[in-house]
């Protein structure tokens, strides 16, 4: 899968991208993440991004001419010009823009994005973006919850997260895409490792039965029993 | 506010916390942020922090007696130490655990995380954390939306991001947190800067009216109509 993600910031992601499976997968070559500064679009010698909003009001707004001449060069996978080219369009791979007002993020759509050969994200910085980003350059306005961040990046990183473990070839043995939380209607059930006992706390009796029928029963009744008290809305199977 | 992460791969976050905002409250004071390595608190040469489930399954899980000394030496703010101490307790900080089975994270809980001295973050790896971290560590598991991640480090990222935003001081006149997404219930209205037209599309005349009390009520309405069509759950105030 080929990842690119637009940015003021290209530095916020060399932890993020360069870490665990994340960075292996960008390896091994099966995801090509490349991370793009939007400066590199702008046309004035301050590199400037963005603006004073039409009709006043705080903070600074985001350009769309920028905006569109950095979009329009990733999807054709194009250098950068000083020559201002605004006519973004045509067959434009899935564009993601993070934004509060966006469809919320959930496992779902996880799926469905995964399943993409390109995905693009367009990290917003500042009061916003130009509306006509939303319109012109996104074709999906994401949000990955109710809760205003600083900045594009981390809910980029979030969506990414959540997206390429789910691209076979990523996850190895390090987890299990089909046995966790949301992959049934239900939270995952409670894990316990080495020592069996610790400051007064012990490992339930069952899982060191060696009985795996009953571990198991007692793993599934957990996870519903968790699913009701923590999530009655996720609607958890009937026993 | 002093802020404390402990996560197995510290480099995750030199790029968020030495970014913009972040990085500028940090260096000023306003924040006091530490990230700790959760390996300087393990006692074997090997620094393992994970063990086999007991029951079975796949995945490895992160081992309590190592979380737990940790945790106390940030609590207490002493020095990792070789000596195994396995009491955890006492007046515990607030100390959040992101989990896809916890509160789901929202401008509420921002708003109630920002007024807190401190908070020591806990990211999970792997499979996910022994059952006993959760009970007698964390003081809040949270949850930063319905999908699931490679590990706690980027959700840790969110929920920094969305609260110290809020700590007086941290957001100068990058933002205006009093009026943005969800601070009245509303998603916020479109905004527009420089170019007035591009590629065919124009800004709405209003915002080029002049009229200050026509740009509010348009912004108004648009916010309105934008959370009405967008977000119905939000149950927008009446006009």
């Amino acid at each position: 899968m080929r990842i690119d993600i637009i940015t003021i910031f290209p530095e916020w992601f060399d932890g993020p991208l360069g870490t665990s499976l994340l960075g292996k997968a960008d390896d091994d070559g099966t995801l090509d993440i490349r991370v793009h500064d939007l400066r590199d679009w702008t046309d004035d010698r301050h590199r400037s991004v963005d603006d004073a909003p039409y009709g006043g009001g705080a903070g600074m707004v985001m350009r769309a001419d920028v905006w569109f001449r950095a979009a329009e060069a990733v999807w054709n996978d194009v250098e950068p010009t000083p020559e201002p080219r605004h006519e973004p369009g045509g067959d434009r791979p899935r564009t993601i823009l993070p934004t509060p007002r966006g469809r919320t993020f959930d496992q779902e759509l996880a799926r469905e994005l995964a399943a993409e050969e390109r995905l693009v994200f367009c990290c917003g910085r500042y009061e916003g973006i130009d509306e006509r980003v939303h319109e012109a350059v996104a074709t999906d306005e994401v949000s990955i919850g109710d809760y205003v961040l600083l900045g594009g990046e981390v809910a980029t990183a979030a969506i990414l997260e959540a997206v390429v473990r789910l691209v076979p070839g990523v996850v190895g043995n390090e987890a299990s895409p089909d046995d966790e939380s949301f992959s049934h209607g239900l939270l995952e059930y409670p894990h316990y490792t080495r020592p069996a006992e610790l400051a007064g706390l012990a490992v339930p009796d069952v899982l060191l039965s060696g009985n795996h029928a009953r571990i198991e029963e007692w793993r599934r009744d957990q996870a519903r029993q968790l699913t009701r008290r923590r999530r009655p809305d996720l609607d958890a199977p009937a026993d």
